[in-house]
């Protein structure tokens, strides 16, 4: 297995677990996490980064267990005052939103982000501050230091924030699209990890809304080709099926097959190989049709073994 | 007594105790509090509005007793988890202050009213939202719409924003000077509710820190000095010290005296009347000489029943 500069590009729960993993496989300085932003948005006035915290409070072992996000033991004192100030918002306010969990231990994290950013800190080094306020070894790096926002769009709804889409509505209405706001470039440390890193691993997270907005940046998918044998995509479908989040709907409203062939289409132009499910082992041959390597393991983490187990295919020679 | 529109100039604890003894000797929705917003501040980019939320949490009966700032029965999980962050923040950043109290359930309230700001409206507007959802009759205003800050001058600590000196140095340190920065105007309501009351008190408050901001907006002491007859000010000086707060300390080292004849002095030209406690009756006289009809009253609000004696004594004929 290589011990050289990893990085791993990723989005929230799936890619927690996934670095989890590979923190136990390698030793975890090795590694740096190049995260989705695209979920990032400002509300109460803070600035909230949903994949970034999913991932450190991961790596931190301070994920609630149960709900995948936010911190364990957490209180819900302030998003339960708020209701008193969503009584008299007035129409088309969106202040006091009640729907975005918030707990109050997790409300340190974004008044600090939000103070540091105010402070005129970028987003990689105010990551960097909270990943060593955690004691975390492995390097969290943001895609980009400027904003980038995922849309959503919707024929019933019109066009929708990330989180809108994703919390309020809970993934369970039709999309018609998915765009990027902005004019985001890679950030300098993700561009340098990018290019150095022996091994460039894809963890399993939704293709379109997580893994999408760091392709969507200039120059990521050109980079990507241009280190096509040392890519490695997990893939999110197993069984047909995301094992959390919208992944499967998404590809198949937007016109592509959710399978591991599917996923196999999707990535084959940037990954020379597909690690895919046991469950999923008749469906190599048609993912090696569709021009990617087919890799066939255990690759749902229910356990930390098993995202450990999962992490060194992931990075075995 | 009057039942003409009242306006009360306030600052914090001492205007919040005498706004809720006014708002039982008439009907609260004739009063309107005219509230020092030169406090205010930006913590964890957060929009923090001391003086205006001391009134609205007493007036709805929901201010902590002991501390007089901040809501009963809080919890403080969001404060004690910036400790962590505190940590790691670099040299010169102010990020995770861990000084400045906030209650989880209050952190509701600065998160309302920042994203509120963020979203256009006047802090006229956000405010009388806070007082609705409060359910609270008396009419809440603040000084000004626009940013005027506090600054404490010191040779021991240099210029200090207002919060630093009062809460991290716990107003125990000797100061040169006070100013007020910002280019703020008088908040058009608080401008109609001055110019339409029928009576002005000013209420026992910081004369400097507290009146001070509202007096330094422009036009506000001409208005006054206009309608000096009809301005009733309450002395903060208690037998020659302030019952809270730094009042009599400032007075001194700004070269004033702090006694009721000081206080005298300093309201002369824009007040009257000013009303003191029974512990200085004898002093009435030199009130009288400084330039103000001395009236003598109960002024110590330990109970809400002297606050509502004291407000029918400011507010009679």
């Amino acid at each position: 297995m290589t011990t050289e500069p990893i990085a791993v590009l990723a989005g929230g729960v799936g890619a927690a677990r996934y670095l989890r993993g590979a923190a136990r496989a390698l030793p975890p300085e090795h590694i740096t996490a190049v995260v989705n932003t695209g979920d990032d948005w400002r509300v109460h006035g803070l600035a909230v980064s949903p994949d970034l915290d999913t991932i450190t409070y991961t790596l931190a072992e301070a994920i609630d267990p149960e709900r995948g996000w936010g911190l364990v033991d957490e209180t819900w004192h302030a998003l339960a005052s708020l209701g008193r100030y969503a009584a008299v918002r007035p129409p088309g306010s969106t202040a006091a939103t009640e729907w975005f969990g918030l707990g109050d231990r997790d409300l340190a994290t974004h008044m600090y982000r939000t103070a540091r950013l105010e402070e005129g800190a970028d987003l990689t080094t105010v990551t960097d501050e909270i990943r060593r306020a955690w004691d975390i070894a492995t390097h969290i790096v943001p895609m980009s230091n400027d904003p980038q926002a995922t849309i959503v769009e919707t024929s019933d709804y019109g066009d929708l924030a990330f989180q809108e889409y994703f919390v309020r509505h809970r993934h369970d209405i039709a999309i018609e699209g998915v765009r990027f706001d902005g004019d985001a470039e890679l950030s300098p440390r993700a561009r340098n990890v990018l290019e150095d890193a022996s091994r460039i691993v894809i963890a399993p997270s939704n293709p379109v809304v997580s893994i999408g907005p760091i392709r969507h940046l200039p120059g990521v998918d050109e980079l990507l080709t241009d280190r096509r044998d040392d890519v490695v995509a997990v893939s999110p479908i197993v069984g047909g099926a995301a094992l959390k989040g919208p992944a499967d709907r998404m590809l198949r409203e937007l016109g592509h097959e959710p399978s591991v062939e599917g996923i196999a289409r999707w990535y084959a132009p940037i990954a020379a190989t597909l690690v895919i499910d046991t469950v999923d082992a008749d469906a190599a041959p048609a993912v090696e049709r569709a021009g990617m390597r087919a890799v066939v393991t255990e690759s749902v983490m229910s356990t930390p073994d098993i995202a450990q187990r999962l992490a060194a295919v992931t990075l075995s020679k």
